[in-house]
């Protein structure tokens, strides 16, 4: 299946990777000697386009900065791919993303849990972003080494997670503790709730804590994408302590 | 001065401050007894408005969700103003934002901001984004409570903050420090660079010190509102240890 991608950071960073990448499409006033010379050296068709429509015909009318590309679609991975592509050795650790709405808020999710190992990233089916030419832009190339898994049922996969062994830490303001207290060194599901709504309520049932960052001032919440980054980032600096 | 913001949940957290709201422009299937009732006790004028366009004209084409309200300007406060504002006793800290572009990450930075005690933000007066509608609603009310000054030079204005006791953090790949391996208590400003460039060469010169996030994947570098609240937190942490 073919997926298109815009935006001359993304593409460079396509055709610098490991996956297919079919066409370059590139407006005649956007033509880049990098994209060029890389496309030519993995031999990949450059068509230069003359009129920015016939790019927004492909990608929708988005700021594609005059190129675009068709490269291989993103390929979802089933939870047991997931979990066998830990290494050896490795404390597991999991995202779980409960009713994410917005690309932008996934795609910098993404480039954090590339930045410190995250084994992979668990979306619903239904009523949440998927992936997406927005979700690969704003991942500034996260979206082609983080494993995403898309599941009919967040429950009933934290259920299965729960019985191998993982442990469900939600982050939500409810009946939480800070989170600083808590000792990361198991293997972890870190959920993640919606922009709007936060954590749904069956979901947090399975829950084993709850924690939440101190905030001191008026706002009751931050940014979703924000949020997680702070909490993986205490959670890897448990693991990893500066030396 | 008169500024528009828009979307439900902002106007209703802006009649619920103390900003004067004055007036509030809502589409008729849009009707909602939350802000009715918000703007009768505060004797703001609602008028029902029967097609989007008229609301398009106040605040172009975004997602304003029916609803758009006509405020008090935003008010950029003087760098002076900013200093003397820090409560006595509380070690100070203000954020650079340097070349910043995208409204959602001084949406996101500013409620981060809100959320543990930085003092101000400051912006430059070109090439940066600026206080918007869209800021407004993605800092979700945090543009009420946080200072942002607008500057015309950012490195003049780090001379002068020196001058005044502060120390300048770069966050920046370049002969930086691990973020954990800094003491953050004493008076400080903490620089993010832009989305695509980093920090500028000029106002490097003038950090003290540079940190980085320990990354271990593919990707170079994360969202600026992301790594901006790890080392936020990371700050207000070692400030306020857990007990």
């Amino acid at each position: 299946m073919t997926q298109y991608i815009y935006g001359k950071n993304t593409v460079i960073e396509s055709l610098k990777g490991n996956k297919p990448v079919y066409e370059v499409y590139l407006m005649k006033n956007a033509k880049d000697d990098k994209v060029l010379s890389l496309a030519k050296a993995k031999n990949v068709k450059v068509h230069i386009v003359r009129h920015k429509d016939e790019l927004t015909k492909l990608v929708g009318s988005v700021v594609h900065q005059g190129i675009v590309a068709a490269i291989e679609s993103y390929r979802y991975y089933s939870l047991d791919e997931m979990i066998q592509a830990i290494p050896k050795g490795k404390q597991p650790l999991l995202v779980m993303l409960d009713g994410l709405e917005d690309p932008h808020n996934l795609g910098a999710i993404l480039r954090t849990c590339d930045a410190i190992e995250v084994d992979g990233v668990i979306i619903g089916k239904k009523r949440s972003v998927s992936l997406s030419p927005t979700v690969a832009k704003v991942s500034t190339g996260a979206i082609d080494h983080v494993k995403v898994a898309q599941v009919t049922n967040l429950s009933r996969t934290l259920d299965e997670l729960k019985k191998q062994g993982f442990w469900v830490v939600g982050c939500d303001l409810n009946q939480s503790q800070d989170y600083r207290a808590i000792d990361y060194n198991m293997p972890l599901v870190v959920v993640i709730g919606s922009e709007g709504f936060g954590i749904s309520r069956l979901v947090k049932e399975h829950c084993d804590m709850n924690v939440v960052l101190p905030m001191t001032g008026h706002v009751t919440s931050l940014n979703a994408s924000v949020a997680c980054a702070v909490i993986l980032y205490q959670i890897y600096n448990s693991r990893h302590p500066l030396k």
